[in-house]
């Protein structure tokens, strides 16, 4: 079985010489820093999922391309409705749980569906060798961050207009492969990964034609450096506080190229601008199509955070304000789910053999949940109280002269301690009043492109002649 | 060919002599009544829809149970997750253009499945009876109106506890049959039919046997009145006012049942209490899923309906604000139908053969849509303006004293001519201000159940305790 | 004592002859046109409520100019912060038993601080011809309809750019006057008034200046004819049925000036097209404080109609989404009423004399209150249940044949009667389901100017950036 | 003059030895503790305040019990209704800028009431015993922190059925005075300040009467420990991050009462349990009007970075969805602050001299603002984009390293340098992505009481009997 166990991925990390910063300094080992555990603990997951009783018939599964079983979230290329709905079910499950699924394979299935394009108008074979990198992932189980997001310096202008050029381009092309330079920004997991598959992120007009450029390279290839974020989480290592963070999370990064070499055989795409487009177009049905079951999940685990704390609190669903907030809730997560299932259904099949969401669907859906994410934060002050954001911190509960003080005082109800009472106050407290909180946001609101880009598609996709012709029809104009 | 034209249709409503009351007056030819000519138009476009060249390969379906043709959304038992979802997309299709797509077979699919239940615990053979009875229907091709909702008198009070009794129940049953007393309320369509398929809307505890009954007749059984509303609609046909309401609509009535005998092969539930809940459980998947497209088609034609309003205003999609708006009901539509096939492809196939369902989805899709439905009158009129509450009639635009006036005074954008431009905003007031305003919000907000009746089912039907326990396994509380 | 009497003001609308078309014909007797006697009782409850022992300390106000008592939602210009308070009070109080104050004396004082600043500029001397008007009116207690918007044709075009031209506009000034000629839309109540004042209702360029105008006439000057809608109303007056626009209502209409003569001394602005900004900005604040008042005591009136719906079905508060929904709209109602009083409380004393409540509240409350109109009407469908679109109608109730049945079945809480419960459902129809419901859409959403209107002037007079010098300080930036 | 500078106030604070634990930890220099910095700055803003030329005519106040000017916002009694308005202004003013203007003065005027009803009620005399108190803080300049919230502990019981007991109540009465044993949560700056003032939070049955109990006492006196929770603020001081944390904020308290003696002199509630309800009823009038204008302030604060943050990306208020957001939020603001004014204007004189703002606009009021805090934290991802979550941080700014990249590569709108533009950014992140978030939330949602606290006030205050009857009149129901 190609699948590699959590603990082989760690050792492989051990083999390569990324240039990494972080908080000023260069991380050398970054398989032993303790700002990368949760990171690697996250990436770990993925593989312990395929080894899960419970789920492996779905988070394992058969890939043709190398005839061996992969993981489906990050390895798996789409080509069924079946895939597409599996894949959401699994997301959320997973997202309910631990934030992300790190769905690594749209990417594949987005890139995937592009190069058959350029390939169909330009003859070229950037297909099939994106084809041979797949297979190679696929067998040795390769975890490739994604570079897709490039810093876009002023967002009036585009990409070659900006002064200084912030955006990766191509510099050089000569008979052994290109040379890049540029930048890509929010890589996440950057660091701790082997691969960096790099993709364009909007469509460019002639004058962008050098910007038109993707590939894949080892992340320790000369020229690379990433300058990393840590994932939210306490400095040190906590009993009750920052729970999630300290467990699982993702290190983000810029990831600078200065003059980078790629050898043609892992070039994806070079100079077709007008092909630019296609990662982002497809990338708006495949991965929003995830996004929707991603937040359905996040929110699914919100809204058990938020009965679980009214319980130590007292209370429960028998309270009518409670009870409706987190029905609220349950629909909204549901409606997200719907939509994930339902673009799935109402998807249709690349030429490529990759299955596409419907686009309209999937952005409708990922829209409306996104947009619900700051109430959800807000439901969860409301109904926790003031007290995760004034109660007394961990280090005083472990601190015998003010213990039994938070003990008496802040026991809540008789079917828990006190100290369950605070971890679940300091589960809340994380989610909702701590840099956790900001994340949560940040994945709602920006992650898989913003809130404007789901509107723009939606606009452009949805037949608006049609419902004006009806309206003419009963209004008996004809023209 | 099974499957009855319009004219068909028409012919056999001579033959029936139902007992029906409208505006204080007996209605003695329903077919030639002009306040039931929208209704019977309505009606013979869900024919016409099995014969149209573009729909009918999906609008007509053969049946198995009678090895036939039958109409799709009124005649076909719904036992494949494809059937929902042919469902969900030809829902769509009629209500965005005439409101109404007269889904009756959903309430064949319902109490499909209910009967079977019932005969599993209780040995009966209600559901051989029923499946008897569609075959009646599928092959005849008759339209049956729905007598589900009860009065209900007092709400807070069940059906036992009325005073006086306002439900429907058994009053008296032998050897031949069963009698029946009480009243049926929104019976959409009901005296232009041919029979009456009643079931039961509630759960009901021992105490309410008797009302636990369910049955088809004849509309002109002896004993049976309706007491009808009509259509909203001009008084008079209007040439540009009312266009919608001239053409189609739906005559409600309350349908009252004194002493009505029914024979035994009619009788589907008789004081199985326990059973009831089942109809109005399958209800809140199987039509509810409907109900999704449903109002997804009448966002659209809204949505139309408004974008032809800013063009005869000289307005578009270029004004931001406009755009904006439009954009939001498209996605709340697309999220709505979204839903409608999310929850056709996470249902589930019920023993009798019937496919149900998610209805967590559906009821949440449902919920979301509905709660938009007064912003989207609001937004018409935003986009319209004041003009659609304050023009000039039609009839002083017939009139030469006022015609050269409203001809210049109110003409609009140089793409439409002045009367264009009139029967455009006679659209738009039809819609956001006239009756059929008011019907439009009823059937958004009340049809196929209350946005409370959502709310609770997914309560019920939400795993909220998988979610407290993963929020305790993060606060590390075992137990 | 100044103030008419209802009667007094009937006949003197006989003495008048105006030109006035509605439903294809001429109406020579408003005075007793039956689809008048909601307008003129509505107009008459204006003047009642002058002599009303509970209000006539704040509904008649002594009137300095006169030196004797107008009426103060009328007639009485807003010379100080009091006046404006009072006048919010007493509009709500108003508009939730009624629907409207009728606050025709805020175009006055809007006029008022205009004429004075354009006599600033100019050295014209409209304001003193204004104040004699003023007197005049108060002297007799004249009611005046205003002429104010345009029709504006083509939204996207200046006034001068439409083809054919719709907008009122000078044609011809001579030494007695000067001669009009277009058309104003949305007068309300303008045929049954006895004169009618035309202000501008947009900024104008140079080449507008001709469209710069304003002054006032009687209706029934020569060249002057209304176009007029019935107000919402059953066709027929009935016992049930219709109760509100049968008492009370608002004839709208189109007013068409066919070159009609205007004497020097009623002209109160004549091409000085840099003024007509000025009507639209005080108005902004003038009038929009009022209608946060009046759409609170619409809120008001759906609350109590709401809550008697609940109760003769058999709820009432205790039921938690019915608290929680009536609850949410008291929230609203009030803070609407918040910023009428907080507009008023923040505003600033005109040259003229007028106190101009602040535009930045004003609007920003309207704007909210006014977006929750289409909430509010799907909350009373949403409690009072499907019936209201579906119920049997007030002829069937008077009809022996069917009364009985509707006795029985259609009976609800035993705190009422059934004819109780139906007069309350059939209130609830009118106000959510009836022509009526558009009218109340359309005063929420348009009148006093769009949603739009808000927005643009929030935008242009909140001090953005004092706000971004603030977040600059914080960062440290200093340019 | 006696209100004393920041440096006065500062030097005084070493002459208490208050019990305080923060961390895990003893601190006991609070006067030069790291993590008390930000907490003593906005003290000691409060005192600048009094002094700013611009502002001093207002923020300080001439104080007719000592007939000494006071900070107006921290130690004057609101006895008019200029005092409530002027209060609203101020407070705006200040939030705007830096979070909290610490109104230390409501609770002041809170108990001025409550304590003058007591007295009226049971001959005692808290009343001139807090007068004695209000004149000697109001010489002397004191700072007291409000300890107002009990723990509550099972929110579904009351306070004397807690196990363990939780909430402040007497346990001893004797001839010098009381003890008092249990704690107060949420007690914000309290370790920073001279004295604790005590008042009830919430109705008591006669069961509670030892719960019923107003004090107040020096932070040092024997029995009294605060455990603290630092303000949000980097760990370090830096040079961009954080810089609003780290120049104000706020230390929250747990403060423990462990057989507290308190003076006859300093008691202002001993037993009268039924007297208790006045202290949060006033609160609900008197702080949340204050509360309105303070989320006016945060919401202005908002906008301005956020408006900031778009330019430094090269956007600005041309981008249609931009200017929509921030309009938006304008009007939200605008509301809010009408409502705080509105609110004071509605309010009505206390028999003690107080000025009592309308409870039904302040509530509603806070409630809509609040209610759009988790919006507005999503606006500032939305228009920030996910930069503020991915960024690199400052640390690796200042590294010559990586520097370079970050300068290049982080480049946004040429009107700002990248220094400038991530010194936006990270005010940005500190505000949307930061621990500070968090307390933002916290300020909006629970701060001054629960949005449930509003709702119920506000359906206590509202005469619904009155629109109930109205309805009825429409009805022509006379009973």
């Amino acid at each position: 079985m190609a699948i590699k166990t959590r603990d082989e991925c760690l050792e492989r990390l051990k083999e390569a010489k990324p240039n990494v910063f972080m908080l000023g300094k260069k991380v050398d080992r970054v398989w032993d820093d303790p700002l990368f555990r949760s990171t690697l603990n996250l990436l770990g997951a993925t593989r312990d999922f395929a080894f899960d009783s419970e789920y492996k018939h779905l988070s394992a599964v058969h890939s043709p391309l190398v005839d061996e079983p992969v993981r489906r979230l990050n390895l798996h290329l789409q080509t069924s409705k079946e895939d597409a709905i599996i894949k959401a079910k699994l997301t959320r499950e997973v997202t309910s749980r631990r934030i992300c699924a790190w769905c690594g394979s749209n990417v594949m299935s987005v890139l995937w569906a592009a190069t058959y394009d350029t390939d169909q108008k330009y003859k070229t074979s950037y297909h099939e060798r994106f084809a041979e990198y797949v297979k190679y992932i696929q067998k040795n189980d390769v975890d490739c961050c994604w570079g897709m997001m490039d810093p876009k310096g002023d967002r009036s202008l585009k990409s070659h207009q900006q002064k200084p050029l912030t955006d990766l381009r191509i510099v050089d092309r000569n008979k052994g492969g290109i040379v890049v330079k540029g930048a890509k920004v929010h890589t996440s997991f950057g660091p701790a990964t082997q691969e960096i598959l790099v993709v364009p992120c909007r469509s460019m007009t002639e004058e962008g034609r050098d910007f038109a450029v993707s590939f894949v390279v080892p992340i320790d290839t000369k020229g690379i450096t990433f300058i990393a974020r840590p994932a939210p989480a306490p400095k040190q290592p906590m009993d009750m506080e920052g729970a999630i963070g300290s467990a699982i999370g993702g290190v983000e990064a810029m990831t600078v190229f200065d003059d980078v070499f790629v050898p043609w055989e892992r070039v994806f795409l070079c100079g077709e601008w007008d092909m630019c487009d296609r990662v982002p177009s497809y990338f708006a049905s495949i991965h929003r199509q995830s996004k929707c079951a991603c937040l359905a999940g996040h929110t699914d685990m919100l809204i058990g955070i938020i009965a679980l704390t009214a319980q130590v609190n007292g209370l429960d669903m028998t309270v009518a304000h409670i009870r409706d907030k987190l029905t609220e809730m349950m629909m909204q997560a549901e409606v997200a789910y719907g939509c994930a299932l339902g673009a799935a259904e109402a998807g249709y099949q690349h030429p490529s053999g990759v299955w596409v969401p419907d686009a309209l669907i999937a952005n409708s859906g990922l829209n409306y949940i996104r947009s619900q994410a700051g109430h959800h934060l807000a439901a969860l002050h409301d109904i926790a109280g003031g007290i995760i954001v004034t109660m007394p911190t961990e280090l005083d509960y472990k601190n015998p002269a003010t213990k039994e003080y938070m003990d008496t005082y802040l026991h809540g109800s008789n079917d828990f301690t006190t100290e369950e009472r605070l971890r679940v106050l300091s589960l809340a407290q994380e989610v909702g009043a701590s840099r956790f909180t900001g994340y949560l946001l940040g994945w709602a609101v920006n992650a898989a492109g913003s809130p404007q880009t789901n509107e723009i598609l939606v606009r452009a996709a949805y037949d608006l002649d049609k419902r004006i012709e009806i309206a003419k029809d009963w209004a008996r104009i004809t023209k």
